[in-house]
Order: structure tokens, then sequence, then C-alpha cells
């Protein structure tokens, strides 16, 4: 490992090459850029970590990051609380949200189950989703886990434990993705979106 | 603008997006890391910028980054204090050590001489390194800044201020990288090559 001059920079530097994707060189060219800027400013990105690491608060409803106990998707009356949309992660909120068409609520698993890397159902969100469901008011479930082995084993584990209530449930559509050339697909997409075709209504999906 | 469902997740993400190379979806993922760690690794990280940033110094001789008023190189009698390499910044500092054929000192400027960034001798370390000079004891200055117009200028400018020192003065030699495929070097550099080749002693360079 190289040497600097420094142990304050030293120690900087290997705090940002624990992030992911973030290298050795590539942590000293961001140390080297907050050291150029005024100490206020490099004194407020630590904060601004240092705070939200501190007091961050999730959704005691849909676990989505929050400033307060409930967050502002599932406080806002203008949406359509019959609906959950069940995602992996904070990031999927944010990706849906930006679509701008979907206007229900969430329920963030925190991840999916994977017996490989150890998680297990009970590491995850779903024993709150199935209490939601059963409190009633809950219409419909949106699958909207990552279209793997391991997001396809969690939608149908908690297809398993929502049977028996009157949920609907459905996934999101798999298929071509928008603007892709079709020699480029991946025969699984392809064979899955011939058999599971949709009807064509002259309008552009 | 795309809106997170905190304000303290906001607030980091964007510090993070602030830094050179680093947008908004890698800021957010970034974030996110930190939040999965324990609060203590995430703190450490905070106070390791904070501390670098406030607590910083610059060795008095040379202005590299350093813990102390002279730094680790300027202090270690094992070199050669009558060679001085004179570089832009602390990274190129870290460069040169990494080749281990180095066994000077360094004259840290801060810069190259750019106009077109309002960035003038008296902004970097230049009259630092006269005086260092005129005080005796350096035989040599080695140029190592980069080879561009600006880099070039500072070279010139630095050599018209020592004119009359009996001090030599040499610069990086430009040619062919070592290992690069001689078709696709540039016809600057393949020009230049030719023009200053370098006796052939039978030894690899």
């Amino acid at each position: 490992m190289q040497q600097y001059s420094s142990t304050l920079l030293e120690r900087a530097v290997g705090e940002f090459a624990k992030l992911p994707g973030i290298g050795r060189k590539t942590a000293l060219r961001l140390v080297l850029h907050l050291l150029r800027q005024p100490v206020e400013d490099a004194e407020g990105f630590a904060e601004a970590v240092a705070t939200l690491c501190r007091e961050v608060k999730y959704c005691k409803v849909c676990h989505n990051i929050s400033d307060s106990d409930i967050c502002e998707i599932c406080s806002q009356p203008s949406r359509d609380a019959s609906t959950v949309c069940v995602v992996e992660t904070v990031r999927d909120v944010i990706a849906v949200e930006n679509t701008s068409l979907y206007r229900g609520l969430y329920h963030v698993l925190g991840g999916v189950i994977s017996p490989m890397d150890g998680i297990g159902p009970a590491d995850l969100q779903i024993d709150s989703l199935v209490e939601r469901v059963r409190e009633g008011g809950v219409k419909e479930v949106i699958f909207a886990l990552s279209p793997t082995m391991e997001g396809d084993t969690t939608n149908f584990y908690i297809y398993r434990k929502l049977a028996g209530t009157d949920v609907r449930m459905s996934v999101l559509s798999r298929g071509i993705s928008v603007g892709d050339e079709l020699e480029y697909a991946d025969e699984v997409t392809l064979g899955r979106s011939i058999v599971n075709r949709m009807p064509f209504t002259g309008k552009t999906y």
C-alpha cells in the first residue's frame, strides 16, 4: 500500500477507499479536492454525513428513509393507500417515484431472500407487510423486486404468506426494454415477452 | 432535481455530489452504503474528513501535506537534499515516490501558471523555491510538471528566475511511453522522441 507523508491524509483516504467503487487513487483525488475547499465546506460535508447516520429514521409504516416517524409519502392524503408497491431498497422507491406514474404507497423490504448471503425472510420486513395487509385497507400489492432468482423467490414467499387474504397481487411487467433493439435482447427476455404478449390497443406503451 | 423522502438524506447526497466525478446517483449509492454500516463507522468516516481539513499542515520547506512543520520526506537525513524535484501537486509527489527511483527532495508549487484560470506566479510557491535555491545547498532542480503549455510556461518562468544561480536545471525526459505501441504514439511525441534520441548503451530504459 502506498504511503503518504501525512497520517491524517492516510486515514481520510483509507475511509474514502472503503466506499463501494472507490479505489485508493479516486479516494486521494476526492480528499485533495475537499482540502482545496474552504475548511467550512469540508466540515459541512463531514457534518452532513455524521448527522444523517446519527439521526436517520425509517418510516414505521413502509420502512423508507424518513425525517419523522411516518414518511412523507405515507403521510400524503392524496396518495392511494389501497395500493402497496413492494421494493427492495430505498433506491427503488426513488426510481419508481421518478417515473411519476405511481400514486400508491410503498413497502421497503430491506433486501431479498438470499440463502447464499445468509438473508432469510426474518431479516426482511416481510412480517410487517403481511400485518399491514391483514389490517385491511390494502387492495393490491405490486411486487417490484429485481427479476432475479432471489427476487422471484421473495415474490413467491410473500405470495404464499398472503394467500388466504383477498388482496390482489401483481408483478411489474417483464419484456423488451423501451427503446431496445430486438436483436440485442437476451433470449429469455425475448422468449418470455412472446409468451406473455399483451393485447395491442393502438397505444404506445 | 429528484426529491428524497428525507432532508437529511438530501443534504448528505448533495454534499457527496459536489465531489468531482460523483453524480447524484453515485452519491446516493455511497450515502446508502454508509447508512448500512454501523453508525460508529460512518461517524469515523466523517471524523477523518473533518480532522484532516481542520488540522492539515503543509511542510514549511517543500509545501507537501504533512503532520508536522517539516514533512517526513524533508526530515529524512538519508535523502539527497541537493536535488529538488519541482511538482504541481501533492499527488505528483506520491506518483514520483511510487517509482522508488528518486531519493531527493520535492517542491510543491500548488499548480502551474495559467492566465486562463487566473493563476499567476504569485499564486504559486515559486518565490519560496527561488529562495530555497539562493540559500545554497541545492545543486539540481528537476522540473516534473505536466508536459502542457502551462507546465512549459511555468518551467520557463522558473528557469528565468533561477538564471544567475549556479544550480543545474533538468526536465523529465519526454518520449514514447514504456510499453506503448509506436503506431499509436501521437505525432508530436514521436517526432520529439526522434529529435531528442538518446545514446543506446545496451541497457533497457
